[in-house]
């Protein structure tokens, strides 16, 4: 297993931020990278049609042999995880949900939290489950905000546009009288505008998704004995999209500290 | 023919503004409309891709005995128009891009025409070409300008918002110093944003895709003698959606000026 590689896969490229977390904590292995381009985005499809697109694409990269699935996707952990699970059989899967609830809960230290999402992840309640689980704060309290207009702001690499600055302050302003001192980004695409977050919300701790599932992947690596043994001089990266591969790249290189391949077409739907 | 229903299709629901132009012009008529919930945007996606959704998309509508098709969807009506006339054989295909394009010539003064779009529908250039083909002006000019964030504000019920004036404004600046006398709204969205649209660019005519194309429904149905004789006391709307019908006909259902009766699943995909 110790040299198989990572398969790593989200709705469209906002998982590109997790594997930019998984290469700067694990840059000796091998990634395969499953963007679902052809259907993207997720986050506004039934739960039923999530657990459909959720199990092609842990059957893609199953058939590539992978030993670990990350599902790069916020909107796949939320509600098609029992289907990736499935699909996965005795390979572990890493998903967003518990990793960054966990830290979540760790950095806070009133107990008082934010989330912010994607409608459908911020609906599903996950990471307010999954926080209510370390119930040790008696006043624990997780407060909600989905953000839609984030996403195409990413997309559309407009993070620095005035445009932006109005739209954050008016999601964020939920937050004002909270008083929470951690708030978790539950959505890939929110670590690139981490800087904007910041600047409105100054002195609370944000929380990475991808960071923090990172982590768990090292550590499961590590307990199996399954870290790749090998230094390599450049990432090791393969990547697929469902839809024609096209210029949809241009802009996630924007945002990356990192090369990225050239992509191919991954025929699954 | 006279009574069967007419076929309309979208990739979702901005196709709904074509639907409540035909409404308006032809009341009596049964209409049938489908949008590809589960595999929206297409605006994103490879050409082979859009093709392969309209003719499936049109061959959903041919089964329930249309007598015409509406592509109520400018992505479609520019990149995969070729699929849904082969999928429709005799039956006659309205499209958003002739009837639009005429129309912005023939309002048209100084030749001076702008077309505002998704990045697919204006990178295509099918309504610059489209417009180009009437060049009895000297000067015939046309300026196009993508708007990639219009979709997701009207979706996000966000056209009041500051914000939406600020994107407005830069996006539309382009056409500050252009002197152009007509603007082409190439997305069946934007026609909800046309407010916002008149207030930065006033004295500017406002050319609207699906009350163009209403127009030509209608004369297509008369020529054939194919309006339907009888008179209706209310609007016959089918609807179809490809994912689980959910709330995401909410936000659509504010926009518009008539009762939407409740989705039904289309499988086609």
């Amino acid at each position: 297993m110790k040299n198989s590689p990572i398969g790593v896969f989200d709705s469209g490229i906002g998982g590109l931020s997790v594997l930019s977390e998984l290469v700067k904590l694990l840059p000796n292995e091998e990634y395969i990278y499953l963007g679902d381009t052809a259907r993207v985005p997720w986050g506004n499809k039934s739960i039923s049609t999530i657990k459909e697109y959720s199990r092609e694409c842990t059957e893609f990269l199953m058939d590539k042999d992978v030993k670990m699935i990350v599902v790069a996707c916020n909107t796949a952990s939320s509600l098609g995880i029992d289907s990736v699970q499935h699909a996965a059989g005795k390979i572990p899967v890493v998903e967003m949900i518990l990793p960054a609830a966990e830290a979540a809960y760790k950095s806070s230290v009133n107990g008082k939290i934010g989330v912010i999402g994607t409608k459908a992840t911020v609906r599903s309640n996950a990471y307010q489950n999954a926080i209510a689980k370390y119930n040790t704060f008696d006043n624990l309290k997780v407060f909600q905000q989905a953000c839609p207009l984030f996403v195409p702001i990413v997309e559309e690499a407009m993070i620095k546009h005035p445009a932006a600055k109005l739209i954050a302050e008016d999601y964020l302003s939920v937050f004002k009288d909270s008083n929470i001192d951690t708030l978790l980004l539950a959505c890939t695409h929110y670590p690139f505008m981490s800087e904007l977050i910041a600047e409105i919300l100054p002195n609370i701790r944000l929380i990475d998704t991808g960071n923090a599932a990172s982590r768990q992947v090292f550590n499961i690596l590590k307990e199996n004995d399954w870290l790749h043994d090998q230094i390599k001089d450049k990432l090791s990266i393969e990547l697929y999209c469902t839809d024609t591969p096209s210029d949809f790249l241009s802009t996630a290189r924007t945002y990356l500290s990192f090369e990225l391949p050239q992509a191919k077409k991954a025929d699954i739907c």
